[in-house]
C-alpha cells in the first residue's frame, strides 16, 4: 500500500495521529521536499538513506527521533525519474510518503516548472524563462502507482487553502486560488492578474500563494552539470505587494492598486503566526519574519462580520476605515 | 488560552499530535457538535459535564478513552448563549474548543440558519423558510474571547475545503464554493446557481456542499417549547444531483444539466472514502452509502491530466469519454 501522508503546515507535530501510526509502521519513508517546508529550523533530520544528507534536511526540520524512523528525503529529481524505485514492492509492503500540508493541497508555484534558457543572440545575453504547467508530481506518483497495481491511500491535513480561513475571512467568499513568482527584469507574467480580476468581477477574495525556490541550480552550474545549489528562496508578503502594485501601473484596470486592501499572513498555523491587514501600499513595507507567507486580497464583497475580525490586525486603523468606507463599504 | 482545536473529517485518530497534546492538558475541553460530524459512529461518547449524554454522542463517536478527557459536547445553543461559560476562566486556565475539520474551515448549510414558520392563512397553511446569513460561531466565540481579553490559539486540520483535491482535480482551478439546502415544496433557494455559473464563465470547478440537519425540532416541538430533536438529515450525492436538475430545469441557462459532468465524493479521507464521476443525469442514480458527501462540478477548463485521474471513477467509461469529447474536449 501506498500511503500519502499530509504533515500539516507548521512542525513535525502536526502530523495527524492516524498519520503517524502509518509512518512508524512503514517499510520505507519518503518525505517530498521540494513543494513547501516546515516551519522548523532547528532539529536535525538524520537521513540513514543511501542519498547523502540533504541541503533542505535543517530546514526541513523533521527530527527523525519523533517520528521514530528513518526518513528518505524525495527531491524532485528522485520523484519524477526514480518514482519506481519509491514504489518498490509496494503491493506488498507499506510504503509512506510524507508530503507538507495536505497531498493534494495545492502546492506553491514549484508546480508550475519554470525553466531558464539562456540565449545568446548578436551581442546581447537574455534570459528566457519559459513556464510550463504540469500536474503535482505526487498526482504522477499516484497515477503511476495505479499502472503497477498498487492501492493507494490518502492521508489528509491542514492546507494552507483552508487554514488562510484563520484571517476571519468566509472561505464561501473566495474566488480562484493563484500563485504569484518571482519577477525577473525580464520575465513579470501577469496571468494572476486575469484571474485576480475574475474574482474581483464577482466581490470575491482572492488567496494568492508565494513563490519558493528551494534547490534551484545557476545558469552555470546547470550548464555544467554540477549538483551545486542556490540557497532556498521565499518571497515575503512585502516582495509580493511590491508586484502586485507593478503590474497594476502596467495593465491599470483598477485591480490590485496601492488603495487596495489586502491580508498577509505569515507562518500559519505556528504559535508566532502573524497577520497584518493594510493597503497593497503599506503592505510593501511591512516585515513579518520568516517564512512562509501568503497573501490575501480582499474582494468588494466583505462582509461587515469579516471587517470587524480582520480590522485588529491593521496596520493603521485609520487608514483602514478610511479606505474601507471609501472603496468596501456597502459593496457586499 | 482558548484553543481551536480542528479533528480532520474521518475519526478520532485524525487529530494532530500537537492537537491531542493540548487536549489532554486542557482544563476542560469542548466538542462543537452542529456543524459538522465525524465519520465514525461505534465508540460512545461519555459525557461527564453537568449536560445530559447528548443524542449526537454516538454520531460523534468521540471517544473518551481515546483523547483521555472527559468531553463536554456543546451543541449550537450552548455555544450561542453561553459562550461565556466556555470562556469562563480562559484567561488563567486552558480551554479547548473542538471542531470537526479546521476550525476556520467551511462548515455546512447549517450555518445558514434555516427559520421555518408556519403561516396560516385562509384555508391553507404554508411553511415559510427563511435563511439568513450568519458568521460561523466559532468567529464569534473568538470575537467575544477578544472582548474578554482571553488570548486564542488555533490548531489547523484537514477540511473539506482542499481535501477535495483527492480528486485529482487542481485546488487552482476551483471557483466559489457554495452550499445546498434540502429543497421543501415550497422552498428551492437557487442562488447557488448564479455562483456555479460565474465559476463556469471562467470555466472553473464548483464544490457543492451538501446540507445537513441535526437535532432539528419539528414545528410542533418547537412550538411547544419542547426539546424533542428530530433524527439527523444529510444530503447524499443523488439528492444533490437531482436539485441541481431541478434547478436547471426551471432557470435553462445550461449551467448544471443532464450532460454536465460531476464528481460525488463521499466519507473523503476515511478508509471506505468513495468517488463517483458521471454526469448529474447518472449521478441521481448512484449511492454512495453513508454520510458525509460532497459534489464537485466539473468546469471546462478541465485539464487532461484531470481527466486521466477521474476516468476510473466513471460510472460508465463510455458515457464519460463520449460526454467529454461532447463538452469538455479542447475547451480547457
Amino acid at each position: 500500500m501506498l500511503y500519502l501522508v499530509g504533515l500539516g503546515l507548521a512542525d513535525e507535530t502536526d502530523i495527524t495521529v492516524k498519520g503517524l501510526e502509518i509512518v512508524k509502521k512503514a517499510e520505507r519513508v519518503y518525505l517530498e521536499a521540494y513543494t513547501s517546508i516546515l516551519l522548523v529550523d532547528t532539529a536535525k533530520l538524520v537521513c540513514t538513506s543511501k542519498l547523502d544528507p540533504h541541503p533542505l534536511a535543517n530546514l526541513l526540520g523533521l527530527k527523525e527521533e519523533f517520528y521514530g524512523r528513518p526518513v528518505i528525503v524525495a527531491d524532485r529529481e528522485m520523484v519524477e525519474s526514480s518514482s519506481d524505485e519509491i514504489l518498490h514492492n509496494a503491493d506488498r509492503v507499506d510504503v509512506a510518503f510524507l508530503v507538507v500540508g495536505d497531498p493534494f493541497g495545492c502546492v506553491t508555484t514549484s508546480h508550475h516548472t519554470t525553466l531558464t534558457l539562456r540565449v545568446r543572440s548578436g551581442f546581447s545575453t537574455n534570459d528566457i524563462m519559459i513556464s510550463f504547467y504540469r500536474a503535482t508530481t505526487h498526482t504522477d506518483l499516484v497515477l503511476r502507482a495505479r499502472e503497477l497495481g498498487i492501492e493507494m491511500r490518502n492521508i489528509p491535513n491542514a492546507s494552507i487553502m483552508s487554514a488562510i480561513g484563520c484571517t476571519g475571512l468566509q472561505l464561501y467568499s473566495f474566488g480562484q486560488t493563484v500563485s504569484m513568482v518571482f519577477f525577473t527584469e525580464t520575465w513579470k507574467p501577469s496571468s494572476y492578474y486575469d484571474r485576480i480580476k475574475q474574482n474581483a468581477e464577482h466581490g470575491l477574495h482572492t488567496l494568492v500563494l508565494l513563490d519558493i525556490k528551494v534547490k534551484e541550480q545557476s545558469l552555470e552550474n546547470m550548464a555544467r552539470g554540477r549538483k551545486i545549489y542556490e540557497p532556498p528562496r521565499y518571497m515575503t508578503v512585502a516582495q509580493c505587494a511590491e508586484q502586485m502594485l507593478e503590474t497594476e501601473a502596467e495593465r491599470k484596470e483598477g485591480i490590485c492598486g496601492p488603495e487596495s486592501l489586502a491580508i498577509g499572513a505569515a507562518r500559519v498555523g505556528a504559535v508566532d503566526q502573524q497577520l497584518v491587514v493594510g493597503t497593497l501600499k503599506e503592505l510593501t513595507k511591512v516585515d513579518l519574519g520568516k517564512p512562509l507567507h501568503s497573501l490575501v486580497l480582499l474582494g468588494t464583497k466583505t462582509h461587515e462580520l469579516e471587517r470587524d475580525y480582520i480590522r485588529r490586525f491593521a496596520v493603521d486603523t485609520a487608514t483602514f476605515d478610511h479606505i474601507w468606507k471609501k472603496h468596501y463599504e456597502a459593496k457586499s
